[in-house]
């Protein structure tokens, strides 16, 4: 699929042009103590180094490359965010050391091959957004043979959850069906035109809408209600977009809460920096955005509702399919279906699977 | 300037693709009644005729057109909605008169001229989407040499009002700077990097977003403190894409309410359906979106607001320079400049003159 420059740019990049929303991952507490610690415990990597930044946003991870030592930043960045950067390097003086180039990364010419590449591109559960296509094309075509990924892993995360998020979306629905059903009443009394035959396709969408997008959520720790599994694991040294063009895992799970719903399921992600084998992190940091109640994230958990909760209970077990693949229309957003089969002494039931937008 | 089609489907064509956004244009009472009126009042202009609707979304006016009695009605619409059309004009057995036709106006060919062009192309404030520079297309190259524009007139209007949205708007504005001047503390303080080289253009993003943007309101007549004034006439029959590409006016007002604060300017429009010299309506229809209690639409009024409202009384007089161009980032948007004097028994005063995102 040939993706069109100027349509991504509509869809995606022109977020990022806003100061307001760089702002927003700037004041991500979890996610800058990550970055700021892989550096500065870290700074063995960094000094006398040359580094990459794909996407430098506001130029952060860039000048506390510099800041930690390193020879030469090469900050790339595709939005106007980057002559923002520019003058943030230079009000941080580090303008020798950090050189800000706006394109994609796809298009820029570096005059060298770096020794690390430092990104943060990870969208609501780890692959939204498809960045990390971008950063292992800079990775092929300009980390030297010994060189770092910063971060080095990630690791894709569900769990079983309750969550009223059930209840509320249906009730939405709901509303917006009735509302519907009375609008073809009017149009038909006052308008002389019968809608009802555009009852069916109003439904989809509105199901579409409310009942199969997955949900940005800051959960609690106590709605997770049985044991989490890693779903995928992906080291950024090695990883192709082969890899991550889909995501496919059969995965088991345990309730561990007493007598409750299963609402459906939550979706996070962790990051690693460990260096590599040969030239490892002096002290290992990671990133998580698992359910927390101190440490939340801009990122949250994703959602993904069961639409018929199921009555669950300690020790039940369950097989959950997941399967994640890019949607035709955006290469940037996926299709996620789920399907799950729960193993209860009363016997064997099987939740719905459907298939869902993130 | 010209225009990426695959861009101008991401910005603007994509929400008419959507059955809730069709459906909150055909929930318009006062939009309805008055293009149901125009059409039922006016028969004889459709008995026997050929139609032409551009951008039909739902397909409704080709219905109506249809019933009417309309020989052939050609409805064209360049979004997926033309497939809905389709099932409604068939579940209400109009299919052997409309022809759904799924393509842009500008691309698609008719197998005749017409006798009639109608559409629903109005945006916000009238002009808002440059849809009428299509209508423009259609009449030049399918409307007969004696054919009839629906609607046949269009005008803005202009008014001065006092609303709570300035000191709303300027509030929300205090707020995010003083978010931000944490932010760059906090910043500089855990992190090492001195940020406030952007408060300046933070600032001015903020301002753009909160202060330098019009806003879509339902005003209550009460809120119009002076009288208003029509700043553009449109004959659709004869308006050529050049007349539309600027609004420029210079109007006066005068205060008509007691003792109060100027707090911005409103613009709405009205479109009349009046068929043309040679071949009047019956009855004439108008549509209106002015302030009102009873008639709301969902086009509202746009509200432009003053930073500094000024104090008024009964009988002063003022002075409006208004002009309105296409944005250049994006021409189914408008930059709007607008500057004010206001002539008091105690003096002159000028009303700061800025430039507004439509
Ligand atoms: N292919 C590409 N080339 C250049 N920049 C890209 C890109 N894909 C995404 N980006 C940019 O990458 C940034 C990701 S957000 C992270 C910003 C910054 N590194 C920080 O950590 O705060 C955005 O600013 C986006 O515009
Ligand atoms: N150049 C163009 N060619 C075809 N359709 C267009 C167009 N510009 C706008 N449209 C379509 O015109 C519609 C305007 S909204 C009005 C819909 C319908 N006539 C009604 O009155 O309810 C949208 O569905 C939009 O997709």
């Amino acid at each position: 699929a040939v993706v069109d420059r100027g349509v991504d740019f509509a869809n995606y990049f022109c977020t990022y042009a806003f100061l307001y929303h760089q702002k927003e991952m700037l004041s991500d507490r979890v996610r800058m103590d990550a970055y700021y610690n892989s550096i500065f415990s870290n700074k063995h990597h960094f000094v006398g180094k040359t580094v990459l930044d794909v996407g430098t946003g506001s130029g952060i991870l860039a000048i506390w490359s510099a800041q930690a030592g390193a020879r030469k930043v090469y900050a790339v960045e595709a939005t106007k965010m980057a002559e923002h950067a520019r003058e943030l390097v230079k009000a941080n003086n580090v303008q020798d050391v950090v050189q800000v180039i706006e394109g994609s990364m796809e298009d820029v010419t570096l005059p060298e091959k770096v020794d690390i590449i430092i990104s943060e591109w990870m969208g609501y559960f780890l692959l939204r957004e498809s960045m990390f296509d971008s950063v292992i094309f800079a990775r092929e075509r300009w980390l030297k043979p010994n060189g770092i990924m910063y971060p080095s892993h990630a690791r894709m995360w569900m769990a079983p959850i309750r969550t009223g998020l059930t209840d509320q979306k249906k009730h939405d629905y709901d509303g917006t069906m009735e509302d519907w059903l009375y609008f073809v009443d009017d149009t038909k009394n006052y308008y002389g035109v019968d809608m009802s035959i555009l009852t069916k396709p109003f439904d989809a969408e509105q199901r579409k809408y409310y009942l199969q997008t997955s949900l940005w959520n800051n959960l609690h720790p106590d709605q997770v209600i049985g044991t989490s599994a890693v779903i995928k694991e992906i080291d950024c040294l090695t990883a192709t977009v082969n890899d991550i063009l889909q995501v496919r895992a059969t995965f088991s799970s345990s309730i561990t809460a007493e007598d409750t719903r299963l609402c459906g399921f939550t979706g996070w992600f962790d990051v690693h920096f460990r260096g590599r084998k040969e030239n490892p992190a002096q002290q290992e940091i990671e990133l998580t955005t698992a359910p927390s109640m101190d440490n939340c994230t801009h990122w949250g958990q994703q959602v993904f509702l069961l639409h018929s909760p199921v009555r669950v209970h300690e020790g039940d077990d369950m097989i959950v399919n997941f399967s994640m693949s890019r949607s035709k229309e955006n290469h940037r957003l996926m299709d996620v279906e789920l399907g799950c089969e729960i193993k209860q002494s009363s016997g064997r039931e099987l939740a719905d699977v459907h298939i869902v937008k993130l």
